[in-house]
């Protein structure tokens, strides 16, 4: 028998008998919020969080800095033609299919320092400790840290169904175009399909991530276990009106967008709290030509973004967001128009590795929730191709995609530490299907 | 007795004499119009209309151009320190004051062809009509095409008040910072100072300019009589609120800052139309931040803009708008900033110059109107050197500060004829106190 790794000896007080056993693999609480604070400085603002939107010249460093950490862990580390960095170590079988944990590092504007992050530290640190306490893994296991996660899912979409040339084509929040952005990551998007993987290619894929809510917090959960993830309905809505001089027109000669737009505004927030249940929906920027004090703008274009578990009931309620847009470019002589929308699909987890996860932080001690994820994340891709599982930990305050994002150091390593043992009791499951 | 210009022998009927009389002097409209068009194309826009705001590159080329139009017309043509062109033309008695007349060249962002253009190119037009047959007016005259009306009024304001470091200091809708832009004019920011004028230093000030609204359209009158320029109240206004997650953040939690803003855009527009008058209320621009469709508004700004001719008015209008604001505010947990208003008061045209221009156009045989201008005028500034008076032509749908601007070019050249005979009239009319 070899033995690896960091031993206690056990006395058995029946049997009189000296047992030597493993002592419990914990991760480094401390190494982790260190790796944080030191990602953190990539894109920092001085008015506190990052501004590290996929693509732009902090994004492509902090990158960097994280391969140091995967290749650190032992992971052989490539960046896939979608740009994507994906560490590899070797299982004992190599007929088994990889087991994948990752998650992304890119940010909103003006965001924080733990979407992400976490999920990207923590698996690096998982990985860190099966080779610091000599684990082998029956399975291969692989560290994805994807590309553009906010813009949205670009990386993981890559992998899991490619990307038209209109995603390609379009301008990222970097004002890169994404195909340059691709290429400035070290990707190659005239090979892209390269980096695209096979359903059923996986054992299965776990991210950990703050839950970016209030729910666990409220409820005094320490783990969340993710039921599932919301689709998302992003559409691009233009308002036509006509550029006037804001002197001389008088209000009732107006045809003014910006007013039908707040109009728009105000009413997609009524349908959407109309109705019950946990939908959600925003309109999260606007811009109105040509924009000066002393003209009425001629025009306004806006982001709407609707959510829900329900594929069906996210469209219900856009048709309705749109039937009262005619009304309300009735009642100024402006008119809506919608873009083509892109609708990602709700995804909801595989119900054994819920169990796998909701074992794994009871093995802890910790205490669980099974909630839905109300953001978009990688694993709705991942599921694709394999079971997918979420770990969720608590924001404090629910705050996110803000400056004030903020999860405490007990509860990151909590997670990583439920992350660590999911990981080896998927290793230890019979394969999923 | 010396005879100058071009003559008729009228016959006269009933003492059979034959007499020699000047002809009336008429301007020449089509080189008004292909002046015009020459200097639509500086800064013209693919989509129709120009793109000259302010000190940018097709300003500057615009001005350029216009300088030498006012040499040809046989102007001494000068920049003063503030980037105002200042053309010449002495007048028989030295001692008696200038008459001023002139406009603006420069436009609002996504502007027309005539706003300003027409009283610039009407100014320099009748300049060159009394070279050419030889008329000499007992004042001085002068041709003044100001710089930066649109932004609002500084090179006007330069001459009669001075410029403030804020306003120095401010960024112009070039991008330019202000002070910069005077000295890419051929200003001079740091001798500013020798551009201003004393009240009392001008006999008047005649400006031409498209009535920018539709009254003339409407009520068929060809000439309007300018009563008056309304006062403008600017203001930038900030709501703050909380930026957060899209997803997880449930519709009853947010303090969403474009949700309270399009609350306050209809709400201005409720006060404003809610009592009688001819008041006019405009948010002209916005701006959310961060700005992405998965982030709920944590800030945005937003320009407010209210005119009317009487100061008093607006101050309560603004009043009322301010209590409003906090009471939306109230409604999601969101609050309403102003910056220090900026308010251009309210500045009536003397009533004997309107007598002058009334006096010119039926000479001419045209139907006038008096009206108030609800746009903001360099004739404002300047009312503080001495008596002013504004001729109105029409604007065909009353539109302007948009590529769809227009007015025919009858009515620019009657325009102009009234300017012409107004400026003879107030040369031969005792000086104006």
């Amino acid at each position: 028998m070899k033995l690896h790794g960091v031993f206690a000896l056990l006395l058995c007080i029946d049997c009189g008998a000296v047992q030597a056993a493993p002592l419990p693999i914990r991760v480094n609480g401390a190494r982790i919020v260190q790796h944080l604070q030191a990602l953190s400085e990539f894109g920092k603002n001085p008015q506190g969080g990052v501004s590290r939107v996929a693509y732009s010249d902090a994004d492509r460093a902090g990158r960097q800095y994280v391969l140091g950490l995967m290749r650190e862990a032992g992971l052989d580390v490539s960046i896939d033609t979608a740009g994507n960095l994906v560490g590899k170590h070797a299982g004992k079988d190599a007929s088994l299919k990889p087991i994948v944990i990752g998650s992304h590092i890119d940010s909103v504007p003006e965001g924080g320092n733990y979407d992400g992050d976490v999920g990207s530290l923590g698996a690096i640190e998982a990985a860190q400790m099966f080779r610091e306490r000599g684990v082998a893994l029956r399975h291969p296991l692989q560290v994805i840290i994807f590309e553009d996660e906010e813009g949205v899912m670009l990386g993981s979409t890559a992998i899991t169904q490619g990307l038209d040339a209109a995603r390609l084509n379009s301008v990222s929040q970097s004002g890169k175009i994404v195909r340059e952005g691709i290429k400035f990551l070290g990707g190659d998007p005239e090979r892209l399909t390269e980096a695209r993987r096979q359903p059923g290619s996986i054992a299965g894929y776990i991210e950990l991530h703050i839950e970016q809510g209030a729910v666990l917090e409220q409820q005094h959960a320490q783990i969340g276990v993710v039921e599932g993830i919301v689709g998302i309905l992003d559409s691009e809505v233009t308002v036509e009106g006509l550029a006037n001089h804001a002197g001389t027109t008088p209000m009732n000669q107006r045809h003014d967008a910006l007013l039908a737009a707040a109009r728009f505004v105000e009413m997609l927030n009524r349908e959407v709290t109309n109705v019950p249940g946990r939908q959600v929906g925003t309109v999260g920027w606007i811009k109105a030509q040509p924009g000066a004090y002393n003209v009425i703008p001629g025009q306004v274009t806006l982001g709407m973004e609707l959510r829900d578990l329900d594929a069906g009931r996210i469209k219900a309620l856009e048709q309705r967001i749109r039937n009262e847009a005619d009304n309300i470019g009735r009642m100024n002589g402006t008119t809506f128009h919608f873009s083509p929308q892109q609708l990602s699909t709700p995804a909801l987890t595989d119900r054994r590795v819920q169990a796998l996860i909701e074992q794994s932080a009871k093995g802890l001690g910790l205490s669980t929730l099974h909630l839905p994820s109300g953001a978009g994340h990688d694993a709705q891709e991942m599921a694709a191709l394999g079971p997918i599982g979420m770990i969720f930990i608590p924001s404090v305050g629910g705050i996110s995609h803000s400056p004030r994002e903020f999860s405490r150091p007990g509860d990151i390593e909590n997670g990583v530490n439920v992350l660590l043992q999911s990981v080896l009791a998927l290793d230890r499951a019979p394969e999923l299907r």
